[in-house]
């Protein structure tokens, strides 16, 4: 018998799931999941999710590195911003880092009730995929979204997840059946599909760039697990230890 | 310049849209706003949608035909459950008919904000897309769910509906674009569409002559609007206006 899979579109309609003794794996794809991938794969020892801005700050003035955005803006004081393309392994090795944004790192403080909590994104697609396949536990795909709206590209990437989780899990979920036929049907190119929604103003704000790069396949293979509040490298932890 | 449209994928999410000023469709196919449409197309002189099962059972006590479900299930003493077969002409021809319902009712008075509240489903596509493509405003659709969760048949109406007002109507709402293109892409019929997702629960409590229903194509030609918390049909006021 398989498990199940759930996606939850926006953190929003969290409180309809039951997150207990499930793997969440939280998907913010523009761009905090796909920076905290980065920062891991370029060397940083932590990378800790931080909701309130205060919070993030009180670590800074410990010695951590800060970044992160409020409405797609690098915030006054902070290292760095929320372009996955900053975090080089120059500026980062062997240093914790701090993040808070608008969505990702807020969606990972609401999936505190899971069993495990990983962070999805293009740039680690497979390692999440294969991590999941072989978990034997139910699965939920958790988008981050805009300030609580639904939004495509982290639902394209549900639906891509979905798709491939299809020998293993199986689903009664409406958002994951609808992502999943969304994600299969279509004939265009992630960009294409996601610029088809151009005018929307928040694709207008990101460099043409940091989209590119956050659509990269499997060009950050990392597993970012949240332990003791800090997100560390599966892959890499399991490999040492 | 095109006016917007934007989609409301669960009342969950309803706060995070503005509706002044806009004509807002309630969508709820399986089965209350099919039903809606049945039931003054077949001769009801209004039907009234009422969230709380007190009210209803009120209206009842002054001698409205009472229908509607909860869980799906109707109600102890109620004449009618949520089966737009039921609400025959036989039955309720010139009569008042009063509705509540777990999803469909309460998206309607959670719409009060809106200048104009229309009633969209299967049954009366092409009324409720003729009446938009002319209307002059934005439009939100509004998809009742299933107890806050997004679902499948609302959100593929939804996707339709989009597409239909192109040369109307424009969006930079990340849901519009996405039940968009999933009404867009996909090679399944809309029974096929569903049906694979009939494992879930909610397909299997649903006669398939009920599925079909609430399926076909402009069966009721109604356009309902709420006019002093009332739903008539416009289509029928204009003429005799």
């Amino acid at each position: 018998m398989s498990n199940s899979i759930e996606v939850i579109l926006s953190p929003a309609l969290r409180d309809l799931y039951d997150l207990r003794g499930k793997v969440v794996v939280v998907i913010d794809v523009f761009r905090a999941t796909t920076t905290m991938c980065a920062a891991l794969h370029n060397g940083a020892k932590n990378v800790i999710p931080v909701m309130h801005l205060e919070d993030a700050q009180e670590y800074q003035s410990r010695g951590y590195l800060l970044g992160g955005e409020r409405n797609g803006i690098k915030m006054p004081g902070f290292d760095f911003g929320n372009s996955p393309k900053e975090y080089t392994a120059e500026k980062i090795k062997d240093r914790d880092v701090v993040l808070t944004t608008t969505n990702g790192t807020k969606a990972v403080s609401l999936s505190e009730d899971a069993d495990t909590i990983l962070i999805g994104a293009f740039v680690n697609m497979s390692s999440v995929v294969s991590y999941l396949s072989e978990c034997g536990k139910d699965v939920v795909l958790f988008c981050a979204g805009w300030k609580n709206r639904a939004n495509m590209e982290d639902s394209l990437y549900a639906g891509y997840v979905v798709n491939h989780l299809k020998d293993t899990h199986s689903t009664n979920c409406d958002s994951a059946i609808l992502v999943s036929h969304w994600a299969e049907d279509s004939s265009l190119s992630d960009v294409e599909l996601l610029q088809k929604g151009s005018h929307a103003q928040r694709f207008k704000k990101l460099s043409v760039t940091d989209l590119e790069y956050c659509l990269e396949r499997d060009i950050h293979p990392v597993l970012p697990i949240l332990v003791d509040n800090k997100l560390i490298d599966r892959n890499q932890s399991s490999k040492s230890g």
